[in-house]
């Protein structure tokens, strides 16, 4: 599989420190896990947002339910209970702050992307699979509150 | 939520009646279920394409697997045994190629729309969940094969 260089990946992982640094005051950072770029993650909830510009691909969000519930009593303020429509909505809504965050970072150089709308993915230990010949990659963060990931999948875009 | 009209509907049951009939060879017929549209259907392989453009959302056809197994079968030509990397391949060129025959038809109807790159969830079971104030349509369809279902959310885009 191609790969996606550093240019095109860091906005993400930026984003998505800075967005659940800030949004729900949990630190997180990169993983220790070697990266590899066929690996996938099975996580319980994925918010998963299309791009399309000149780049053209996917971010999704994966976590574990205990880190899920954790990142959004935080962000919302409201003791999670489960996976229910008010943490769905939550996770969805920060992983709209992470690629509208990313999409700014961008911008800022000169890059236009688009976003779409975030689904969010319920499902134990499911996993995301990009297309064959789309250059994706995961990257796994640690936090105090439990491991989470990102999944970047981008190619050019027309 | 806010009703999609079937003028943003039926480009997308147009379009997932016409490929996977053509391309693989099963026809397909619109479900007898009652369309709720806070309805989600649980099933185990989806492939999941983000829109932006005119209207903002996402398309996602969700397939159980003994109806994925058979419709990639067809489609290929050679037997799907389960869903492995070849399948999901296939799952996700069928999403491609549903969000590509849409976007043409509401192009030939002067409405301009971008398509990402379809990501596919594999997970028994699994939900996907569009963003409240999204709205958001579950389309059933049955065939010889076994049920299927498209999941549509727009929103106006910008």
């Amino acid at each position: 599989m191609p790969k996606l260089s550093v240019e095109w990946i860091n906005p993400f992982i930026e984003a998505t420190e800075n967005i659940i640094g800030t949004v729900a005051m949990v630190k997180i950072t990169r993983g220790k896990l070697t990266l590899k770029e066929d690996s996938a993650v099975e996580y319980d909830v994925s918010g998963i947002i299309g791009i399309t510009g000149e780049a053209v691909g996917s971010i999704a969000l994966s976590f574990p339910k205990k880190t899920a519930l954790a990142i959004v009593t935080n962000f919302t303020g409201e003791e999670a209970m489960g996976i229910d429509n008010d943490t769905i909505d939550a996770i969805g809504e920060l992983t709209n702050m992470v690629a509208g965050s990313a999409k700014k970072i961008f911008s800022d150089k000169g890059i236009k992307l688009k976003i779409s709308i975030p689904n969010v993915v319920v499902g134990k230990n499911h996993t995301i699979v990009s297309p064959k010949g789309t250059p994706s990659i995961v990257i796994p963060f640690e936090s105090d509150v439990g491991e989470l990931a990102i999944q970047v999948s981008l190619k050019p875009g027309n």
